[in-house]
């Protein structure tokens, strides 16, 4: 049943994914020395080429926002001492700059766009943490925890403020149409984070039970705008044409719906040493989660272990213990929620194939663009 | 002494302005019966013209997120049930209108404008109210209060990007350079927001003290540079020139400053019965306002008393009793604050009023501009 989707469940260094020896086939995704680049290594080179703008954006903000943001970014710890290694992957700055090269142009004719997309992603980190309370982010103390609430709503204003203008700036006729596009995201992005925090207070079973259709729509907004937005803004900074825009954003739109699908199957079947947070995590935050949505609409033979789960769900308390959420997470399972979270996660990565496939690519940064797609569905972005 | 600038400690009602008579002596701001039109008039015009687009614009937000943001408005009460008269006066979107006009164009063409700097501020107002932990406005418990903190910094974000979207889907060339002008006042609003928040922690007197320029550029960015922002945004979609924009902009961030001022002689001296808050309000909240903090730095003949309230201010507690407060505002007046920030406030007015009085405006707009900004000068925003 796993391997339907192996990748989804493996470990969390990036290391060769089942896409590059294809790209490695026919030489597109080599490196100098004729190997392909790991995800790690695409997003490393992301990471550089746009930092040096990043930082220069950020060092325009109110030295004390501007300090958050640092600590936020992992480049300084609380007071300003300048710290390494604690940031994000930059997935976001990373597919607009693959994607420009995709269409053709250099990786800088996406910058502007990279920048803004990772201070939106930084933004809706620092409010999406105040939202849900989350005390620790990246083996660190959430901007909240470690400044204050207010602050924190404060440098997360200024981030996206500074989204904004930094693609505003943008010279000619993209700048409108890249803020438009951002606007669109961000639209997106908080109807994704209101619909999850509503899904909290929904009841597991009846007429006003969260559907995996739901789901699907949630984590599209939540996770799939800014990744789509991300890519199309790379492509179309580069001047590809709008369709082909258009489809990278649906593009990223799935990739977020995979993603977001594979971080659930992590949240209760991943392994503590690699995912580092405790065996059924998200059962034990009693999380609305794919496998769980989907085992509990379950018909036919998976019915019965549907009808057992919902009784669990319903009488276990707000913090189950082990017992508790290992037989729910053995009801998932056996009332199809693991495999159909497995398919379906399967299903985007497909769409997401058929898109770039459309597309007349660049074939080097096609390659990449798909290493670093394989890496995004399996861990944490 | 307070005759310098008697509109300043006013009524709250609006009234008839020292500008009035000029206005109507050249008929330009006379109504069709031939009066003037009162500031309440001008902003209910406004506020009729724009609402529409408002409403239908935050009719696309998620359900539960609209909620809020109409809550904010006025629109409803905690629930979704319909309730009118408890929203903002408008003053933005009034700019905004009457700046096009003023440009030569109908009130029409700002609208877009006027939607984003009316979103702009009422997100600003969600979020500053939780960071400085208010829990009423406008005589009705705050949006963080109504409905927690997490959704009312969703809801902000939700406005903010509503705002963007907004000025970004305008037509042609104004969006771009629209979005770029609001991005602007975003971050000149934040610093502002920093700045103030910041100002609490410092000292009175001493290296670290707020300096009155200090307290001014504060003010420019937290209160002039949206007001700055949304008469310029109504010119410039009108098609006015840059100059002419970007003049109007210094106009309103003047006006914000004496705004500013204006509300700190209220905050101290201003009558309970027509501020419906208690009399020394600021100095009870130990408020680093600037007739304190002009008066503080007094010289020469106001250095007694100046050194007196830096005594006063040391030693009194984080709540001071009535006797303490009326002291320090009795310090406050012989040190010169009073005064000085009358006299700010005066010099401020005097700055739009060049402003505008450099431009080719039309008549009848204009005039109605400095009946809204005389009534701007003198009570709540």
């Amino acid at each position: 049943m796993t391997t339907a989707f192996p990748v989804l469940l493996g470990a969390y260094e990036p290391t060769t994914t089942a896409h590059e020896p294809a790209a490695t086939a026919d030489g597109t995704a080599a490196t100098a020395d004729g190997t392909a680049a790991t995800a790690g290594e695409i997003l490393d080179r992301c990471r550089e080429l746009v930092r040096p703008v990043l930082a220069e954006t950020i060092g325009r903000l109110h030295p004390w926002v501007g300090e958050m943001a640092a600590y936020s970014f992992g480049w300084c710890d609380v007071g300003g001492t300048p710290a390494e290694g604690a940031g994000g992957k930059g997935v976001r700055q990373a597919l607009a700059v693959l994607c420009a090269e995709a269409a053709g142009a250099s990786g800088e004719a996406a910058v502007a766009g990279a920048v803004a997309v990772e201070l939106v992603h930084t933004f809706s980190l620092l409010h999406d943490d105040i939202m849900d309370g989350d005390q620790t982010r990246r083996t660190r103390p959430t901007v909240w925890k470690a400044y204050g609430t207010g602050p924190a709503v404060l440098a997360g204003d200024a981030l996206f403020a500074l989204a904004v203008e930094a693609l505003a700036a943008v010279p000619g006729a993209g700048a409108a149409a890249g803020v438009r596009r951002l606007s669109v995201a961000l639209g997106d992005l908080v109807r994704g984070q209101a619909d999850d925090l509503l899904f909290e207070s929904r009841p597991w079973t009846g007429p006003e039970a969260v559907g995996p259709e739901e789901y699907r729509r949630m984590a599209e907004h939540k996770t799939g705008a800014l990744l789509g937005c991300a890519a199309a803004l790379g492509a179309a900074l580069a001047g590809a044409p709008e369709n082909t825009a258009a489809t990278l954003d649906r593009a990223g739109r799935h990739m977020g719906v995979a993603f977001q699908v594979a971080d659930d199957l992590l949240g209760i079947w991943g392994d503590p040493a690699v995912t580092g947070k405790p065996v059924h995590r998200d059962l034990r935050q009693r999380k609305k989660t794919f496998p769980v949505l989907v085992a509990l609409s379950a018909r036919g033979p998976g019915a019965s272990a549907a009808g057992q789960l919902a009784t669990l769900l319903a009488e276990s308390p707000d913090a189950p213990d082990d017992a508790t959420t290992r037989r729910a997470a053995d009801l998932v399972e056996r009332a199809g929620g693991r495999s159909a979270a497995l398919a379906e996660a399967d299903r985007h990565i497909d769409a997401v194939e058929r898109c770039l496939d459309g597309l007349p690519l660049a074939p080097r940064a096609s390659a990449e663009l798909r290493t670093l797609l394989g890496f995004l569905a399996r861990r944490d972005i």
